[in-house]
């Protein structure tokens, strides 16, 4: 049911493109849904996709230009005219067509702006650009149905129609006062089966939730799933209603965040992909790995320092990996489970009874590791004291790092830092060093040297 | 805009419960919405929820429900006889009263579904049991709006009216034949603006999608995403309309998908939550912390077998901290991008170019990374031959953490495993054994030990 693209319909284009055959190229395309198309056009190379991108009418391929990759669209925008961009942009939503506009340089911006032909929706989109992109006025779309409490049923039902011309989805009906204040929402339902006569004010429903311009948009995510809405309408400072959010644009949201914080966990700064260049993964990448290197560059200080020991008991420097890993393993456990709980609510600030909770669970691994391995060093190397030294280590070790890797995230996220990165290299690395420290400080009092 | 609860709320709740005051209590919460009720619940202790649950009429009840924790919910179950959890289940979509009764035990389950009201509800419960909760089957509800196609409009529209009447919101008009398979869907418009006596199939748009009721919910998920659709509907074998998903329970399985991912990551196996017990979190934990615990222990030997080489050279065994977490570091970095690949369908299968590409990128890291060794060994210790097998060794332990780390999720992805595992503890550590074994190889060739 779902269309699958195939090498062979790859060849097929590609040579009916070399044969300018754009009837048979129209005929082949004009069928398939426009996310389709973009998924096609992503496998063609930049020449053949704007080739196609030309043929297809202006309807199909401004829903095109929103489905494909970023570096296929930057490319394609830099082969249109201002006018034909424009061209696009006219039958795009605001929110959508201000995505789009916000990629362009600052002197095509004017230009593409220029050359629109709906004013009202020129204007809409110009004032979309205003915002943030992390906000709720960054994520809005200016194409609504609202209507004024004092009209009545009758104009009311007028009013509506000429409006709902403009919007291709209507969620919900809101309702205004005469400063364009957010007084509710109406219903459908009541609006039909109600005297033409009435006024609106009698019949609207007062409860709606609604999301301020500058809230941000993790923040809409959360209030939308909480309720279960389809759209949100937004309000400025004053309460007037300047916008709505749909759950489409919500789930990018979603998602992106999800992205992030994996990301961030698996030491990834920027928001990259497989399709980037070398250039943005090597950037999105070295700085960890240079920050890690310089951490653990301590550790060969530590190392250092404790050689005498080492060459006096020489299972003690066997067994650094394997502490350094444990360390590194709870650290990453306990943070992650934080972060969760932080993003969906089961954790809101420093609690000591999950921070018992987590010493708990950390204390039994600890206490199961750490009696196994003093029973393998024994058996293996018979250094009964060593043994009871890396024992005794494995279980402060890994209280700290469980510690550490509890408090850290709440910590950054009391100061507005995303938690997530408590769960990436920095931590696991700063765990291996405060891990060696405790380990060799231990041996030297359990051991004497 | 949005409610946030208050220790006075709280503290104000709990007084009325003990004065068992429940005409106030009616009043202070039948204003709120069922999810912020559900969230005063979760703050309660069992006893108390259960006896505001009880307070409250069973339509608010049975949404609230819905929205509780998971222990929460079953603790309240529990105190609820079969005929009361029945009338709760009266009042959900067939696909949430699904999800309760599955959580029941197998003889409560018979006796709440024999107290069912309405039959023809509790035949569409008992349908949806079926079904894998993983697949379309178990995420799809049974209410939904569909006409035949050899109806006339008139028709149409006066079943409709019947039919919608279950169905809380109208995403789509499905069309059948006589044999209930699905041929389209239908829009409002056409049909209201269409003479009464044309049939419907006449009117109807032929092209819709849908997805198999044994379909993945990831790939429901991923159709729903692509097509951006607020509802899909659900055919079986035969191609016959069975139900129909809504996008949010979508969003659920999007969620649970990046959790899953992240936890992974994390080295965590199950899905356990902040508030689960000592004993969950222990059981989820503990094994990966076992598994790493013995791989080190073939670090270990490899250490031991190299004990000679670092008291001759001391410098040597100081840098294996960092060559470990290099290693681990960029071996996580590389798999968590094809993790991300994959899920985005950037990434479908081992690609040379893609590999090129990471290569690319480990070797100017490593270089990086390997030169600055190089002068900072020699500036810090003088021991060039030492020095330069530190800087190679980096260099081929990079080039095979990132090969590995490449590698792995794509072949675990052929193997139909969750690629997400190769980001997780289990391949740290077996990249920084491998990293060891290649560090002491190749200090061996240039120090000729």
């Amino acid at each position: 049911m779902e269309f699958k693209i195939s090498k062979d319909l790859i060849q097929e284009l590609e040579q009916l493109i070399q044969n300018k055959d754009d009837k048979q190229l129209e005929v082949l395309l004009n069928d398939l849904h426009h996310a389709d198309i973009a998924e096609i056009l992503d496998e063609l190379d930049f020449d053949e996709a704007t080739y196609i991108f030309k043929v297809l009418d202006s309807e199909m391929t401004a829903e095109i230009l929103l489905e494909l990759e970023d570096d296929l669209r930057e490319n394609i925008l830099k082969r249109l005219s201002a006018k034909e961009i424009a061209e696009e942009l006219d039958e795009l939503d605001t929110d959508d067509a201000a995505d789009i506009i916000a990629e362009l340089s600052q002197s095509k911006k004017e230009e593409v702006i220029s050359e629109l032909e709906d004013l009202e929706h020129a204007k809409d989109i110009v004032d979309l650009l205003r915002y943030d992109e992390d906000t709720a006025g960054g994520l809005m779309g200016k194409e609504l149905v609202k209507v004024n409490e004092n009209w009545t049923v009758l104009t009311c039902v007028k009013e509506m129609r000429a409006q709902a011309e403009n919007v291709s989805r209507v969620h919900s009906i809101y309702v205004i006062d005469d400063e364009g204040r957010l007084k509710g929402r109406l219903s459908l339902k009541d609006l039909l089966t109600t005297s033409t006569k009435t006024q609106i004010s009698d019949i609207y429903i007062k409860k709606v939730t609604s999301v301020n311009v500058d809230a941000e948009d993790v923040e809409v995510a959360r209030i939308m799933q909480k309720y279960d809405l389809e759209a949100i309408p937004v309000v400025d400072e004053m309460g007037r209603l300047v916008g709505r959010i749909t759950i489409d644009d919500i789930i990018d949201v979603i998602k992106d965040e999800a992205d992030k914080d994996y990301q961030l966990a698996a030491g990834i700064t920027q928001d990259v992909e497989a399709n980037d260049s070398v250039l943005e993964l090597t950037k999105a990448r070295l700085p960890w790995l240079l920050m890690g290197m310089v951490i653990e560059i301590v550790a060969s200080f530590v190392l250092k320092n404790n050689e005498l020991a080492f060459q006096k008991y020489s299972t003690l420097i066997i067994f650094v990996p394997l502490l350094s890993a444990t360390a590194g393993n709870i650290g990453v456990q306990a943070s992650a489970i934080v972060v969760q709980g932080l993003a969906n609510g089961t954790i809101k600030e420093f609690s000591r009874n999950y921070f018992s909770k987590e010493i708990t669970v950390s204390m039994i691994s600890g206490t199961i590791i750490s009696l196994f391995l003093l029973l393998y060093h024994s058996v293996m190397y018979q250094q009964y004291q060593v043994g009871l030294a890396i024992s005794i280590s494995i279980i402060v070790v890994i209280l700290f790092a469980a510690t550490l890797g509890t408090l850290v995230p709440l910590f950054l996220h009391k100061n507005k830092i995303d938690p997530a990165i408590a769960t990436g290299p920095f931590i696991t690395t700063t765990n291996d060093v405060f891990g060696i420290i405790l380990y060799f400080t231990i041996a030297r009092l359990v051991l004497g040297y």
